[in-house]
C-alpha cells in the first residue's frame, strides 16, 4: 500500500463525499475520512435540531435521516454517502439507500467486519449507546460473521467527551467501571473475547483511556476508522493508504447543522482535528 | 402551619395540577407537590418526544410547550399548571400564560424567591444544565431580588442521575469538582456566597452528596420542593403543610409522554419516590 502515498489519489480529487450524523460526533468518522482521502471534497451535516435519534421511533429516524442525506445529495452533490450515526445506521440505512441514487455506507458493517479480522477467538465485545446496544445491530452483524458478540451501554462517556474530561481521572474511572462490568459479564457467559468494538463516534476521543483498561493483549476497533477505511476502498476500488494529519493537502470540508451552531463550532474541532471553521445553518423543515 | 396536618385541603381535593416537562425530571417537582397536595389531581406530561429542548430556539420551544399544557388543559381538565422544566420556564412562560385561561408557574422565580428568603450575605449560587445557565433566568430573577448570583452549568450530574449513580464515589467527586470551581469563581470575583440553589430538576436526587460537598453553613435550595409549596399557597390561598410520604391518600396521578415511554417507566419512579404506573402515549403532532 506504500505507493499509495507518492501516487496522488486522483480518482477522489474531485468527489464530493457527504457524510451525515444526527449531531456532530460523526466528525471523528469526517476525520478518518479526510486522513484516507484528503484530496476530496467533503460535506457535513449534523442534524443537531431533531438529536438524539436515540429516542425516537424507526419510521421517524428514517424520515429524518432521509431528509438530511438528501440535502447533502442534491444541494451539495455528494456522490457518496458515510452514515455515521450509529443509530441511523442501524435504523435507517435500507430507506436511505432507497432514497437516494448513490453509494451508501454506514459504521456498523465496516466495525464488524474490523472486528471479525481482528479477533482470533471469534469473541468480541462492543460498547456504545443505550440506542445502538437496544437496537443490536453490532450484535447482529457479528453473528452473520460467525462472532458471538456482548453489547454494553456505557451513557456517561458521551456526556464526559463533550465536557472535555477526555484525559480525565473520573473518566478513567467510568471506563474500567464499564470495562470490568462487561468483562465480568462476558466471563460469565462463557466467553473469551480478544477484541472490543468502539461502537459509538464519540469514543475515539476515548481510546488512549480505553486503550489503558482493557485487558493486555486486547484489539481496540474505532468503527469510525474502520468506515472510513472501508469508503476509500470503495471509492478508489482498492484499500487507500492512511495519510493522517496530512496537513499539505487543503482539504475542502463545508459543515452544515440543522440547530444550534454554536456547541457545534466549540466541539467541533476537537473531533475533527481540525478547525471545523464557520458551520452553515440549513433548515430542512419539520 | 401545623393545623393544617389535622385540617383536609378539602380546597384542592377537585382541582386537577397539569404538571408540564421536556422529559420525566419534573417527576421530583411533582413529587413535592404531592407532599403538599396529596388529595389533589395529578396530570403529568413529558414532551419526550422532542427533547431535549435546551438546543433549540426560544419559539421553538415556546411552540412546544404550549402544545403540552394545552394538551393539560384542554383534555386533562387541568386548572392550575407548574412548568416543570427549567429551560420551559426560563423561555416559554409568557408565551404559555397568553395560550391557556389558567394560573401557570414555573420552577425559577420560586427558587430565587427561595434563595432570597434562605441568603444573609445576599450572595448565591446557582447549578443547573447549560442550557438554563446559558438563559441567565437565574441569575436575572436572583438579580430583581437584590442577591447577587453566580451560575455554573454541571452538564455530567444529569447523566449520572440517569445512569442511577446517585449514591456513588464518581458521582460524589464530580460535585467536588463543580463545587470546587464555583466556589473559587465566587472567591475570585469577591462573592461570599451562603446559599446554592439547585436548578434543575434532576437536582434533588443527588442532594445528599450535594449537601457533604458544599462548605458548612451553605444553605441548599431546591427549585422543585420550592416551586411545589409556592403552587400549593397560591391554590390553597396560604401555606400548606407539607404532608410528605403520605401514603394514606391514594392521589391520582396520571403520567403521559409524547414518545418512548419505556426510559420514563424504567426511571420515572426513582424522581417520583412511588410507581408511576403505566405512562400513556400521547401525539400532539410536530
Amino acid at each position: 500500500m506504500t505507493d499509495s502515498l507518492t501516487e496522488p489519489l486522483v480518482s477522489t480529487s474531485a468527489r464530493t463525499i457527504g457524510v451525515f450524523d444526527s449531531g456532530f460526533g460523526g466528525l471523528t468518522v469526517l476525520r478518518a475520512l479526510v486522513d484516507h482521502m484528503p484530496r476530496a471534497r467533503f460535506a457535513f451535516i449534523g442534524d443537531t435540531a431533531r438529536l438524539p435519534y436515540g429516542s425516537k421511533s424507526r419510521r421517524t429516524i428514517a424520515r429524518y435521516a432521509v431528509e438530511s442525506t438528501q440535502f447533502l445529495v442534491r444541494e451539495q452533490g455528494a456522490e457518496f454517502l458515510v452514515i455515521a450515526c450509529n443509530t441511523a445506521s442501524a435504523l435507517a440505512l435500507d430507506a436511505i439507500q432507497d432514497a437516494v441514487p448513490v453509494p451508501v455506507l454506514g459504521v456498523i458493517e465496516p466495525g464488524a467486519e474490523a472486528a471479525r479480522a481482528a479477533s482470533r477467538s471469534n469473541d468480541v465485545l462492543v460498547i456504545a449507546t443505550d440506542a445502538t446496544v437496544q437496537s443490536h445491530a453490532y450484535q447482529t452483524a457479528c453473528n452473520h460473521r460467525g462472532l458471538r458478540a456482548l453489547e454494553k451501554a456505557c451513557p456517561l462517556l458521551v456526556p464526559l467527551v463533550e465536557e472535555g474530561w477526555t484525559n480525565h481521572p473520573v473518566t478513567e474511572q467510568v471506563i474500567r467501571i464499564y470495562l470490568d462490568e462487561l468483562n465480568a459479564t462476558a466471563a460469565a457467559e462463557g466467553l473469551n473475547p480478544d477484541t472490543l468494538v468502539l461502537g459509538c463516534t464519540h469514543y475515539p476521543l476515548l481510546r488512549p483511556l480505553i486503550e489503558r483498561a482493557v485487558p493486555a493483549g486486547m484489539r481496540v476497533i474505532d468503527s469510525a476508522e474502520s468506515a472510513a477505511a472501508a469508503a476509500a476502498a470503495m471509492i478508489n476500488g482498492r484499500a487507500a493508504a492512511v495519510e493522517p494529519g496530512n496537513r499539505a493537502v487543503d482539504t475542502q470540508i463545508r459543515c452544515f447543522a440543522t440547530d444550534s451552531v454554536e456547541k457545534f463550532e466549540r466541539l467541533g474541532s476537537r473531533f475533527l482535528g481540525r478547525p471545523v471553521g464557520q458551520v452553515e445553518l440549513v433548515d430542512l423543515g419539520g
